[in-house]
């Protein structure tokens, strides 16, 4: 990635400086740069001591190195070298909390420290990524000129803004792989739906998602799925995609992201969904050794019912996915959201919808949207309370329905839909079953519940064999 | 807690010594037991060195202080008057890397320390919790004698036994309580079908779980949950549980739990439910205006199909209760054997099973299954591939699925039922479309995939125009 996005800063201009540890890779960037025609822009240096005398001050160093302590070692190596003023920006998805302990560390060297989450991967850092600085200011407006023009550009700008200081700029990008999950996960669940109920083929179902694609879910995840339920397996007979092991790997931020949204009091079921729809896929033997096991005890694997109508379920699973995807962005705009106040980052999500319309891995038509939605109202309590978002998601709430219910009834399990609706469910509806659970709080813990019809806190000995210490009688089961 | 405990230890016929640090807390255990006829064992004492003075060597001291700070302030406080050879046990819920942390500290000392989760709340401490203490065998093997009669007594023994080492025992009771969570969530969902979808009236509801309690579900939960919902309101017309307000609080250990699933890369769906289900409860003014916003846009509240039968629906909401239950100790005993086997630890999860049969708050006729389940086989997978319960689940499916589909259809979330459904048809199936997530992953950041007919690790150029450095195109979405 760093040299992609190297040979990315050399395009648009800017002369730049490049070094790694290891000499071989600085000499293939630079051969790279000379195909490429910007060998005029881009010089190698063999260590940090010459790659720092190179710069001009006050000297901009980007990193992309991986997370965790070679990113401190990297930083030890800069520090002899550079000097107050001087800027490093972490472009690696890091937690949070490093940068902001890097962060202060640099400052007493007097040096500017920033961490930037950076999405799209190769391609992206090669062509234009969203962006995601976070750190302060100051270093932001050293670096601005350079990220305005190597990031995505779209119609209303550049994918980058200024995030928020601190590690608000690392904490978004963790969110926005979150996202990601949720909607890898979402989609998968629609390929799911089409193919085992609906029947479809492979080439119908590219032909599926290729016509979304036009649509309101047009988005560079929809845009792959099509391509990949199209490609020929160059080993075998058939699609690549049915020879592809259902095993899928995680990196960290996803993990991260949910134990955030419990941190901070945040539900967050899609995205939670989605990463323990990683963690079961990882299960293979014990899947297949469970679908044999349920054989010999008499369940079958799913089953479709006889009746399904191909064009309905297309059109019913088109507009579940959407309504799901609504969800697991409020999810995470809640997530961001709720973090930023405690931290007093200050972040603008109308912002995130709009660096994420380019660039990025979830870049999406309907992104625009969610800018809008931050646009018309900066402090909207949630995406679902957003007025349009609300009328699609009444429009598609049959539809959503009907598709999680034929799902339960034929056995296949989608998660990550049947999150989002329980989320809306819950979210719309002013009395939940709570009450219940908090009696039984009360009753066994005392730990006091409010009521609806008056103010304070409030205790019941709610049944006297319980509850007196003289006359309680403990219960206990045995077969 | 500390108060009923010790007299519990008294009553056991175990002479006891008392210390608080506000003195007016001390002479009220004294007058206490007076009342309870063991004043001759239980005495109290002014100050730490006192209290100290007054133990028998090697002296076995239990703190019942609030988790975190107060726990170091007090073990600094003992310290310096306990010798080597003596036991301090904390029975708090407290992280269990802190007990791992002190036992670190108090070996220095030469002092034995152990973290020991108790559950049962005032009531069981008084009259017999569930003990789950982890550290130093040697520590265990001191008190054995003391928890062995204070513990609830059930067939089969009492409710207690050595966890395992380190934080084993606070690790264990955490994972409890996580359970604890999904048992509440998914007794507050049935309440919520019956009534919403049932249109049961609350004398009605409190006649079925009473008629529940004397079958497979029976359990200390599910029975004060008949009472609660029996309860008249005295300060008003009506039925007390109408009047409470719908926000469940919580303290951290079900947080933990779903945080440590994940970190665990270990599915544990209906836990995170709750939690989540938790935080969505605290959003009770967000509800309330989402619910008028929802109204406005034109979808109103949950809404019962017209042609319900209650008989068979309070049957189908018993099978699926069941059914999500199973699943949801599936997935807490998932976690423990993750990080037994993580930090060899080597717990005995039949044993958990046998422990909480009694005093604590998930006892219930089921845990002897889970017992036996264990006992069958050390070496289980998953409680689901236990042939019983694969029994019982697969005759309760067709109930569960269609409560869950009844609930789904009248906008009635019931995320802890889904959320067990969705594990239990993904747990099942040897197959599940994480391919197509691999696919994509191998697509935009090159992660590469395993295939299901060869060994070996592949990367596929998927499409020219997003791989090739040369002839990248960006994409981007706006409107």
């Amino acid at each position: 990635m760093g040299q992609n996005l190297a040979l990315n800063v050399a395009e648009k201009g800017f002369p730049i400086s490049v070094y790694n540890r290891s000499f071989s890779k600085t000499e293939a960037v630079v051969e790279r740069a000379a195909k490429e025609g910007v060998a005029d822009r881009l010089a190698g240096y063999p260590d940090v001591a010459s790659f720092v005398a190179s710069l001009e001050r006050p000297r901009r160093v980007v990193l992309l190195v991986k997370a965790g302590p070679p990113v401190d070692a990297t930083i030890d190596a800069l520090l002899e070298h550079l000097e107050p003023g001087d800027l490093i920006v972490d472009g690696g998805n890091e937690w949070y909390e490093n940068t902001e302990r890097r962060q202060a560390r640099a400052a007493e060297a007097g040096v500017l420290y920033m961490g930037m989450g950076v999405s799209g991967g190769e391609e992206g850092a090669r062509n234009g990524p969203s962006m995601m600085p976070g750190g302060p200011v100051e270093g932001y407006r050293l670096m601005e000129d350079i990220v305005s023009r190597v990031a995505a550009q779209v119609d209303d700008g550049p994918c980058v803004t200024y995030i928020g200081p601190g590690g608000a700029g690392n904490y978004v990008k963790m969110v926005h792989n979150g996202i990601e999950y949720g909607d890898m996960q979402l989609i998968s669940e629609a390929y799911d739906v089409l193919k085992t109920i609906g029947g479809l083929s492979n080439e119908d179902m590219a032909a599926v998602f290729a016509e979304w694609n036009a649509g309101e879910l047009e988005s560079f995840l929809i845009e792959i799925s099509s391509i990949i339920l199209g490609k020929r397996d160059e080993m075998g007979e058939g699609y690549l995609v049915d020879q592809i092991l259902d095993k899928t790997g995680s990196k960290g931020t996803g993990k991260w992201t949910v134990q955030e949204a419990a941190e901070l009091a945040t539900a967050a079921p899609t995205i939670a969904a989605s990463l323990d729809a990683r963690y079961m896929s990882a299960l293979k033997g014990e899947r297949e050794a469970a679908e044999g096991f349920y054989g010999e005890v008499g369940l079958g694997g799913p089953a479709a019912p006889p009746d399904v109508d191909k064009q309905t379920l297309v059109e019913d699973v088109r507009q579940a996915l959407y309504a799901s995807k609504i969800c697991s962005y409020a999810q995470g705009m809640s997530i961001i959201q709720a973090k930023s106040e405690e931290k007093g980052w200050g972040v603008d999500v109308g912002e995130l919808g709009r660096i994420w319309k380019g660039g990025c891995i979830i870049r999406a038509k309907f992104l625009e949207r969610i800018k809008q939605a931050y646009v018309r109202d900066p402090k909207l309590a949630n995406l679902l309370v957003d007025r349009p978002f609300a009328e699609e998601l009444v429009s598609r709430e049959q539809s959503w329905r009907r598709v999680v219910q034929l799902a339960v009834g034929a056995g296949v399990a989608v998660p990550g839909m049947t999150s989002s609706l329980a989320y809306f469910d819950a979210y719309r509806r002013g009395r939940l079953p709570a009450n219940l659970v908090q009696a039984q709080r009360d009753f066994f813990g005392s730990h006091t519940y409010q009521r609806v019809d008056r103010e304070g806190w409030f205790h019941t000995v709610w049944d006297e064999s319980f509850a007196s210490a003289d006359s309680i009688t403990t219960t206990s089961y045995s077969n």
